[in-house]
């Protein structure tokens, strides 16, 4: 399989309708942006592990998150029949895939936040009359 | 400034009120990427032209997109004073940095989606009872 779209790609993102475009939302979101990168660098987590991991995130958001990375084959979710039960998230083959692209959006949005943030004080500063 | 956050990082998106977390979801929204995606590839473009190539992107949606993207510094807005004024759109050296992660985020969506179609199938199909 191809890692570009070079060649008269079957799906396109910038088509109103293909799926592709909802994909890109959901990949893109940064709950799921930032559970995948929980799983990318401590492996196999529990639930309470990621929640503690993603500080703030709700539980409600995070459980949404989860079963529609599980549902798109990003997430693994194992269970263990102990009791009470245990389960444990972690990513699948196509999930590892996505990583680096994931951890090099939250990286950008970590390195180039002072950048940013000079730009909006200029920015508003030249909105003031 | 390193490219990297290995080395106690400033910002953390992991952190619930760390600004880089807001950042994340600023440049991780689809209509931002798409639109980061479409200068990347066509350079300048005027509105009419970004509205085009982002099928189906609603005119609230595009204006407040571009706003948002000029104000974080990511892309530059051009007026020529002509009769009527016109406006190029443009990406900032910074949002040039941007720019690969973006479109590696737009590829992976693209060439995965048969694999992700796939999971849907076998998830829903194991739902069923």
């Amino acid at each position: 399989m191809p890692e570009t779209t070079a060649d008269a790609p079957a799906f396109n993102a910038f088509s109103a309708h293909c799926p592709s475009r909802r994909l890109l939302d959901t990949i893109g979101d940064k709950w799921a942006s930032l559970t995948i990168a929980a799983l990318g660098v401590h492996g196999e987590l529990r639930y309470s592990q990621l929640a503690s991991t993603i500080e703030g995130v709700s539980q409600k958001m995070l459980t949404q998150t989860l079963r529609n990375l599980e549902r798109d084959g990003i997430v693994d979710r194992r269970v263990t029949p102990t009791v009470p039960i245990r389960v444990d998230y972690s990513l699948t083959e196509l999930g590892r895939s996505l990583l680096a692209v994931v951890c090099a959006l939250k990286d950008w949005a970590e390195v180039h936040m002072p950048q940013v943030d000079a730009a909006r004080a200029a920015y508003d500063a030249a909105a003031r009359p």
